[in-house]
């Protein structure tokens, strides 16, 4: 295995491969964009069978990879992101049945209207192109995003960590078989074949109009690189440095269970709440309890002065805590003095992800929905809802945290663009 | 004039004032994006009527920037686009009524939907921000631009070409007056207040955040540059090299009409046809009639070998012909093998602007339709209806020919983003 590993890496050639690679996936994004839904969904089925029947075979191939990254030293967090189980290959089909069961967004039209000479104007979906995935460890992405890209017509370019090399491509031997069952080309869903690094750098220049847009799937680093790097756009996902606001008219019970679900449901995900505000008018009555359930759930708490005198395991936040996301069981809390001055510390401190806030006063709640420039803002339910799954959309390739083209969860629908389609009798403009 | 022109050109803390111009816009984009409709749109009636009563000082000004690129030797043409009339700006005080009438895209719902535990979920348009805009020599677009930001809620920069900086300068202080007669801020509308060309570098830096989309309008150098050097999103229009195919079912009529409007209607627009397709199987009927007429109404006609026998007066087309926008009474002339090889010949010369088929064949229309990878494609209608205002959008700040957020006509809509909007009573998540 290592030989032939070897052998695809640190190609000389590896421009020419990469240009190559990006020319038959154009080609194959042409052929996807006019696939019927039920070709897409006889490749996704099949994808699915192959994926289950694969399982042992993506087993190995994984143990592998897992074998190489712990004898180099790996944390046990990098390997339990990089190890497959039985559970976990069987929710990658899991998944792709889920994806096969979503409305197909191409050729859907979102909008039609007539002019007033006769002619009828449609605005339809199309699919983008071709979207490259530039992802870490986790070798499921490879399934994950291969699928969700092909629903909405796109060919992918999918380029793994190189620790889970081995991994992406027994996965990936199973969605091209489901391609070629379905008679799709096999370039729909491609995998750089090598580990070397510099692949990543080449992808990021769009391959000379290669690439359409590129979506990193990874940590602050990779996403930070690819944003700086990238020659073409991107659908980054930015960290998610989120708010949950208990106002003055908040009940302390519905506070309690959403400040506690928002931060430690699972506080590693990127909806969770990262730092808690209460308005000054009922920190009388609502600090200390929701201070001492978070802490008695094992939450840090780092408090600005008020939120230490509340319980004295509270340690003192510092002005980096404002701009932290855990991504752990730490949270900072700080007191404001009403809904203005929580919109001012997150217009300072947000990362334009997920914010909420906790009232009974709809006009308060109409006021910070209207002005958290969020992707997602939130009244009285908890930021973890942050996800395309909870919104409905079956999947997503990941929460933009810009504003252009595709905002919040990324699922098939914000994988497509558009064009206007006219139908007319032979007018011509006056 | 030109003494106080020179006190603000070539300033040694040009990245300074760019600075502060980004951080006021960004101050006023917050402020416009809570701006109810009604304060807009006093501002768009006040702008309207403080044009109409500044005209004798824009034209006073403009006359002033004419004079001084004619004493240079600037082309006609090139005067001809610099130079304002009472007609002219009267036009752009109408354009601004329009803007005025439409509706207010901010914070229309586009979606809503309930999910099972009961919350509910909407999309709401909010605006981008911050939008430079980067023009020409054409003043009024700093009125056309200018106002359309502002019905959309965003704050924008505005960088007119040097030669029209006093125009330009006039008809902002209209606008500005605006703004203060609705108690909007003044820096919702602002224009670069230097000639310093290093002023579009900085821009195109994106400020250090402080702008948030570049729209480039102009000539295909600006727009190049502007698309090479950016390193924020960019709306770019790039050239239209649009077909109109003539399909083997064609009505002669028809295909006379659509192809002498399409070219000739306005030859100069973005939206002109510079090829024409004809399928060979009408060629023996189709090809001379409308060579001749294209020829009769002064349209100089480049062809392959075929279109060459149709009339003396054909010019032998060359491989550059096929990829050229003329933006001119010239057009380039094809017979192709049927619909595929239009699509064909499209795909290899097209740049996803505008393409037309006349057929009455709904089959092949349809074909057509969903295979050209275009912003708009037109069944039986000019090509020339490639326009915001043709489409009902009211107005438009270009054509983009990108597929990233914005495609098309890119009216008050689409200068806007989204974000979604939850509603719950306590939810959790599972």
């Amino acid at each position: 295995m290592t030989a032939s590993l070897k052998a695809i890496d640190g190609s000389a050639d590896l421009p020419v491969l990469m240009n190559d690679l990006a020319r038959s996936a154009r080609a194959a994004a042409r052929a996807l964009a006019v696939a019927p839904t039920a070709q897409k969904n006889r490749a996704l089925a099949a994808m699915e069978r192959a994926i289950r029947a694969g399982t042992p075979a993506i087993l190995a191939a994984n143990a592998e990879d897992v074998a190489e990254v712990r004898s180099n030293g790996a944390t046990s967090a990098f390997i339990d992101r990089l190890t497959l189980t039985e559970a976990r290959v069987h929710a990658m089909a899991d998944g792709i049945r889920v994806i096969h069961d979503i409305a197909d967004p191409v050729g859907a039209v979102t909008e039609s209207w007539q002019r007033p000479n006769g002619m009828t104007i449609e605005r339809v979906r199309v699919p983008l192109g071709v979207v490259a995935v530039i992802f870490e460890s986790r070798p499921n992405v490879a399934a994950d995003a291969g699928v969700l890209c092909l629903k909405s017509g796109n060919a992918v370019i999918l380029r793994g960590g190189s620790d889970s090399f081995r991994s992406c491509r027994a996965i990936h031997e199973c969605l091209v078989q489901g391609l070629r069952e379905a008679g799709l080309p096999e370039a729909a869903i491609t995998l750089v074949p090598t580990r070397d690094r510099a692949a990543v750098g080449l992808l990021l220049t769009g391959l000379n109009g290669g690439v359409d847009v590129i979506v990193p799937r990874g940590g602050k680093s990779l996403v930070a690189r690819v944003e700086a790097e990238a020659r073409v756009p991107v659908f980054a996902h930015l960290e998610g440095v989120n708010h949950t606001y208990i106002d003055h008219a908040a009940k302390l019970d519905m506070a309690k269970s959403i400040v506690l679900n928002a931060k430690m449901r699972r506080p590693g995900v990127c909806g969770a709440t990262e730092t808690l505000l209460i308005d000054r008018a009922v920190a009388g009555t609502h600090l200390k309890p929701l201070v001492e359930m978070l802490i008695d759930a094992g939450c840090e708490v780092r408090g600005d002065a008020a939120v230490q005198q509340a319980d004295a395991r509270v340690k003192p936040a510092t002005d980096e805590d404002w701009d932290t996301e855990y991504e752990d069981a730490i949270i900072s809390a700080r007191v404001v003095d009403g809904v203005d001055d929580a919109l001012a510390h997150i217009r300072d401190h947000g990362s334009h992800h997920t914010d909420a806030i906790v009232t009974e006063d709809v006009a308060v709640a109409a006021k910070f929905l209207n002005e958290v420039d969020s992707a997602i803002v939130l009244h009285n339910a908890s930021t973890q809802f942050a996800d395309g799954g909870e919104f409905g959309f079956g999947a997503e390739i990941g929460i933009a945290t810009g504003k252009f083209h595709a905002r919040g969860p990324v699922g098939a629908e914000q994988l497509t663009s558009f064009k206007y389609r006219i139908h007319g009798t032979g007018q011509t403009r006056p």
